[in-house]
C-alpha cells in the first residue's frame, strides 16, 4: 500500500475542511491507502515536503474539522505554470520519495488546472504510478460541470440570514433609508442572488447584467415612492457594459486617476446620494465573514463536502482514475437529492460558470422561480455545533502546529 | 384593570423583542392588566396612537418574537424635550384616553430619560395613574447601574464568532497580512473587547484609550515581525487624546476640507499601508449585522432580556413604581447568575459607562483576566432555533402588518 496527500488552495470556505474529513474517514473506512498525509499551504507546502500526518485522526478531531471555517491545511496562490517543467518535475519526485499515489486537491477552477496540468504532465511522461484528483470548492459556485459547489451554499445561507436580519433593522424607522448589502463574486452573481432568498430584495445588482446607472436610480426611486425604503443587493463585481467595475467608481470615468475608495456598495450610495433619489444610505459590506462565518454552515453543504470527499477517495482505487474532478449531480423530481459524478478537470479549469442571465427579473427586480427552485434546497439544515464558551469549537490549524 | 403599553426606541438589537415577548407572557400568567397594547415606532408612534394589542399573543408567536432581531414594534429618535409641554400633555391625554396605565419603554440612556422626564412631569402635576418603567436594552453596553444591557451579549458573541472566524481565515497564507475587525461603539469599546474572547486579537483599539499612531504602528510593527501576521480590532469611536475620531481619517488634520472616506478600519489601514509597516491589510466592518445577526443570539442574553420583562411586568403591580428602569446585577460566587434590580432611569439616563482602563493591558495588548471574567459568561449558550427553509423565522414586524 502507499499514501495519499490532500491539501487545498484557494479561498477557504466554512465547509472546504468537510472534504479533507470525509477522504480521511473515507480511508479509515476502507484504507486504500496505508497513511493519509495533508500538504500544507497546498502546492506551495507540498514543493516544501511540508506534511502532516492525518490517518488515524479520532472522530471528535473529525467531527471539529467538519465545523471549522477555512483551510485547516492553509492555502496558497501559487499556481503551476504549464511551462515550469521544474515544478512538476519536483513535484513527481516528491511524489515517489513518500510513495504518495493520490493527490486530492480542493480548490476552485485554478486548482483544477492544476489538477488537469499535473495528469497531463504524468500521460506525456508515461507516469503511470500518481493520480491527480480534483474536489470543488469555491463560495463563488462558478465551477463548470457541477450542479454546485460545497462552500456557497453556507455562504448563501449566512448572506441571506443577514439579509433578513438587517432588512429587519433598517425597517424599524418611519425615515427614508435605502440599504446596501455588498457581496463577493467578481465575475459570478450566485452569492449575490442568493440574497433574494430573503424575500426582501428590491434591487439587485449582478456581474451578468450590465450596470446601467440611470435604470439603477430609476428603480430605487421608484421603491423609495413605493414605500420609502429600497433594499438593494450588489456582487463586488458589478461592471458596466464597457466592462469597468462600478466598485471602480465614477472617478475613473474622468481620468483624473483618483483613487478607487471602496467597493461597489460606496459606489452606488454615491451615486443615490448625489442624485438626490434618496437622502440616507446604509451601506453593509460582507467582506472576508461570508466565506467563513463559523455558525452558519448548511448541512446540506457541509454533508455533501464530506460526502465528496469519500467519493473522490473511493473512485481513486482505480489506477487509471486521474485529471478527473468528483462533482455534483442534482436528480431530477421533487425532492431534493444529489449524486456524485466526475468530470475531465480540464473541463473545469479556467472556465467561469455564469449565473443564467435568463434567472434573472428584468430591471434589476431579483430572480425567477426557477432560480429560486435552484438555489433554495442548499441552505437547508442546520447541523449539531460544538460550542466552547459560546464560540464554535475549532480544529488548530495544521500549518500552526 | 386597565391597560399597559410596551414600546421601543433607539437602535435595535437581537433580543430586544424578548423583553416585550416577557411583559406579555408574565401578564398573560399574571393579568395585572387587561390589555398589553403595542405602541409602534416609540413615542413617535404612541403621540399618533398607533398601537396593537398584544395581550392574547400565541406561545408560538411568543417563541419566535424572542428569536426576531431588531425591534418588531419599530423604533424612533424622538426624544422627549422636557421644555416641550405639548407633548407630555398629549401623551398623557392619550393614556388617559386608552385607560394606559404603565408604559414600558425599552431603549438606552435617551430612552431612560424619556422615563426619567416622563415619572418626574406626572410627579409635579400630581399625575397619580401613570407609570413610567424603563427596560435597558443597547448592543453598546454603557448603560450605568446595570451590570450589562439586553442585547450586548447577542452582538459580543456575534463579534467574536467572527473574529475566530476571519482569523482562521486571514492565516491561511503565508504571507504577510494585517487584518482590521471594526465594531460598532462610538463612545465605550464593551464591543471592541470582547473580539478578545476569540483569543486572537494581537491589537486592540477602544475609545477609552487616547489614540497614539506612532504606538499603534510600533505594535503592528511587532506583530509582523514576530509571526507576519496581525489581527487588529478598533471600535468605530477610537480617538485621539485632543477627541477626533481616527475615522475622520489624517485628512482632517490639514485643514484641506477632504472628505470623511470610512471608518476607524480604513484609516488605520491607511496609516498601517502608507507607513510601510505591513504590505498588506483586510477590513471587515461589523456595520449593521453585529447588532441584529438573527443566528447568533447569546442564550443568556435572550433570557435575560426575556425574564427582565417579566420582573419589570411585575414591579409595576406597584402603583408608585414609576421613574425606575429594571437592571442587572450580577450575583457573587463561582457560577454566573444575576438578580433583577430596580435603580431611578434619571441615573441612567444621559451618561455613559465606559469600559474600564483598568482593564485593559498596556498597548494595545488587549483586556485583563478580570475583563475575560466579565465578558466569557455572557456569551455562552445557544438557543433553539425555529428555522424555515434554512433562515431563521422571524415575526413579521408589528408595524407592517
Amino acid at each position: 500500500m502507499s499514501k495519499c496527500l490532500v491539501a487545498q488552495s484557494g479561498g477557504p470556505t466554512s465547509v472546504i475542511n468537510a472534504t479533507i474529513a470525509g477522504i480521511v474517514k473515507a480511508n479509515q473506512l476502507n484504507p486504500i491507502y496505508d497513511t493519509v498525509l495533508g500538504g500544507l499551504h497546498g502546492i506551495e507546502g507540498i514543493l516544501d515536503e511540508r506534511f502532516v500526518d492525518l490517518t488515524n485522526m479520532s472522530d471528535e478531531e473529525n467531527q471539529i474539522l467538519c465545523q471549522t471555517p477555512s483551510s485547516a491545511l492553509g492555502s496558497c496562490r501559487y499556481k503551476l505554470k504549464r511551462d515550469n517543467v521544474a515544478d512538476f518535475e519536483k513535484l513527481i519526485k516528491i511524489m515517489d520519495k513518500y510513495d504518495i499515489e493520490t493527490l486530492f486537491y480542493t480548490g476552485g477552477n485554478d486548482s483544477m488546472d492544476t489538477v488537469a496540468a499535473l495528469s497531463e504532465y504524468a500521460r506525456e511522461h508515461n507516469i503511470t504510478n500518481h493520480r491527480f484528483v480534483g474536489c470543488p470548492k469555491t463560495v463563488d459556485n462558478d465551477l463548470m460541470e457541477t450542479d454546485h459547489c460545497p462552500g456557497f451554499a453556507s455562504a448563501a445561507k449566512f448572506i441571506a440570514t443577514t439579509a433578513v436580519s438587517t432588512w429587519l433593522d433598517y425597517n424599524v424607522y418611519t425615515r427614508q433609508e435605502v440599504f446596501i448589502l455588498e457581496t463577493m463574486g467578481r465575475d459570478a452573481g450566485w452569492l449575490a442572488a442568493s440574497a433574494c432568498l430573503s424575500g426582501h430584495v428590491d434591487v439587485l445588482i449582478l456581474p451578468e447584467e450590465p450596470f446601467d446607472k440611470d435604470l439603477f436610480l430609476k428603480q430605487v426611486a421608484q421603491s423609495i415612492k413605493e414605500k420609502n425604503k429600497c433594499y438593494v443587493v450588489v456582487s463586488e463585481g458589478a461592471r458596466y457594459a464597457d466592462g469597468r467595475y462600478v466598485a471602480a467608481g465614477e472617478a475613473k470615468n474622468d481620468g483624473f486617476g483618483h483613487a478607487v475608495l471602496g467597493g461597489a456598495a460606496r459606489a452606488l450610495e454615491e451615486m443615490i446620494l448625489e442624485s438626490g433619489v434618496a437622502s440616507r444610505c446604509k451601506v453593509q459590506d460582507l467582506s472576508t465573514a461570508q466565506r467563513c462565518h463559523a455558525s452558519e454552515q448548511s448541512a446540506v453543504d457541509v454533508t455533501e463536502s464530506f460526502r465528496l470527499g469519500m467519493s473522490a477517495h473511493m473512485h481513486s482505487a482505480n489506477p487509471s482514475f486521474t485529471g478527473k474532478m468528483v462533482g455534483l449531480k442534482r436528480r431530477e423530481g421533487e425532492k431534493y437529492d444529489v449524486e456524485f459524478i466526475t468530470v475531465d478537470a480540464d473541463k473545469v479549469a479556467n472556465f467561469v460558470k455564469n449565473f443564467p442571465t435568463e434567472w434573472l427579473l428584468p430591471d434589476y427586480k431579483g430572480i425567477t422561480d426557477e432560480a429560486y427552485a435552484y438555489l433554495r434546497p442548499l441552505i437547508v439544515g442546520e447541523p449539531p455545533l460544538i460550542v466552547k464558551d459560546g464560540i464554535p469549537a475549532h480544529v488548530i490549524p495544521y500549518y500552526m502546529r
